[in-house]
């Protein structure tokens, strides 16, 4: 698969309409999807043994998208498997006001993996620049309205942030799960047909979906400015759930492949001296 | 008080050496040092309820220097008084497993003041270009001993970290208390002969003052390279701990000054309707 067909590149030109939300076409068979990602996952499970083994790199994987776009979906669909020993999820909801009076990484940090663990963000620090941005007149407090470069700041904050984690052996895979406007609407209307998917449905989805062309804007120039060589950004075609999970799966198990991780190597003058008694 | 004259300015050719560490120029008498310290103290009271209150901006002291340098002692003397509701001092020892798993600025980031409150760090994440790197052949792992440009990066990761927080509103005094080497051999000494003082002393002491120009060396090349106009060190001559005291109540009842702080306007409606019952 090639997987740069994905990536955003930092070319000005660059936009988002241009990824078809639809697209299959690394894999327009379903059955075919599921099957090779079924064979993804014993080596992902693999190399996310020795991610822990080794201790020496962490894994951060961060997921975007509108309401229903898959988020809680393809953790489910792609992570399970995986020890969850290993593996943490963070989900970023409105801050509370400890969060909230801190600047708007200080949560996001904390809640970046440490050497050894693989993390995944169900919405993240991108929501400071796009959620907040789209309701800036309601949620902006005064202090930052006065910044007039703010968005700017922030993009260049956020650049930094990631750069210091990639450093430091924190790996980031940065994924937004492109829906289509009307794909959008048939699974919000599933949430109130179905009893069993009711409690997905929240008061603030129509309102939200409302604004979609404020989101559409406001993440293209988000990505514009954050999709970096050490942190580019992927948009996958998620109108078809198996293709955005063979997708997906595939970029994390490239990601992890790519930085040879091995088992940590025992002295052999250890293992034939010591025996066990 | 001229401030100004402790400043490390980005100049290439500064150099920490041209710091006296006896310097008592701008207040050669001990009494006099000691009353106008005291007559800052109330505004330094003041100062701190507003930005208490205000909610807006918050205030972080960086406070390095080698052993016996005063950084507990600064704390008491300058910051009694202040309500300590408000202010927080956090220490920064050796990293615990889960700390050192993480990047290096994970537990710094978490202890940094939120919008309202004063935090003071006793050492900080500049022990990560200094101490780590005078020990690095201990204590440096292998995948970061990998990285050619180490201390050029982390370099840049503080600035742009030290950046963030002050583009949100997160103000940074950086104070180096500069001791004189025969004033760090009293102070040792000190605390081996008076029993109240044992238990400042620590097996580490003398090692470490060993590697006294080393540590020089690197704390030289700290300075040089994060000294920026949003975050800038000061070198506070510290060999008198009255003259010390005073610079650094100066260099903070100005920083608190420059930010015009007020307390929040209440609504003249609400004030003129609102009755207490």
């Amino acid at each position: 698969m090639h997987l740069k067909n994905y990536r955003v590149d930092g070319d000005g030109s660059w936009k988002l309409d241009r990824h078809d939300p639809a697209d299959t076409d690394a894999c327009a068979d379903k059955i075919e999807a599921r099957k090779r990602l079924e064979s993804l996952r014993p080596e992902l499970v693999e190399l996310q043994r020795r991610l822990y083994a080794g201790n020496t790199h962490g894994l951060l994987i961060v997921l975007q998208g509108l309401d229903a776009a898959g988020k809680d979906g393809t953790i489910r669909h792609v992570l399970s498997g995986v020890n969850p020993q290993g593996v943490h999820v963070s989900s970023f909801k409105v801050p509370s006001a400890v969060e909230a009076a801190h600047d708007y990484l200080w949560r996001i940090h904390h809640s970046t993996p440490a050497r050894g663990r693989f993390n995944v963000f169900n919405r993240s620090h991108y929501e400071d620049v796009v959620a907040v941005r789209v309701h800036a007149d309601k949620i902006l407090p005064e202090w930052a309205r006065q910044r007039p470069n703010l968005w700017d700041e922030r993009y260049e904050q956020i650049n930094n942030f990631e750069k210091l984690l990639v450093e430091n052996n924190i790996h980031i895979i940065k994924i937004y799960l492109n829906i289509s406007r009307d794909e959008q609407k048939r699974r919000l209307q599933r949430r109130l047909d179905d009893p069993a998917r009711n409690w997905k449905f929240s008061a603030s989805d129509l309102p939200e979906r409302a604004l979609w062309d404020q989101y559409q804007v406001a993440y293209e120039q988000a990505f514009k400015h954050t999709s970096t060589d050490y942190a580019p950004w992927h948009i996958v075609p998620s109108d078809k759930k198996w293709f955005r999970d063979l997708v997906i799966a595939e970029l994390v198990v490239k990601t992890l492949r790519d930085l040879n991780l091995e088992y940590p190597k025992a002295d052999p003058k250890m293992l034939e001296k010591v025996r066990v008694s």
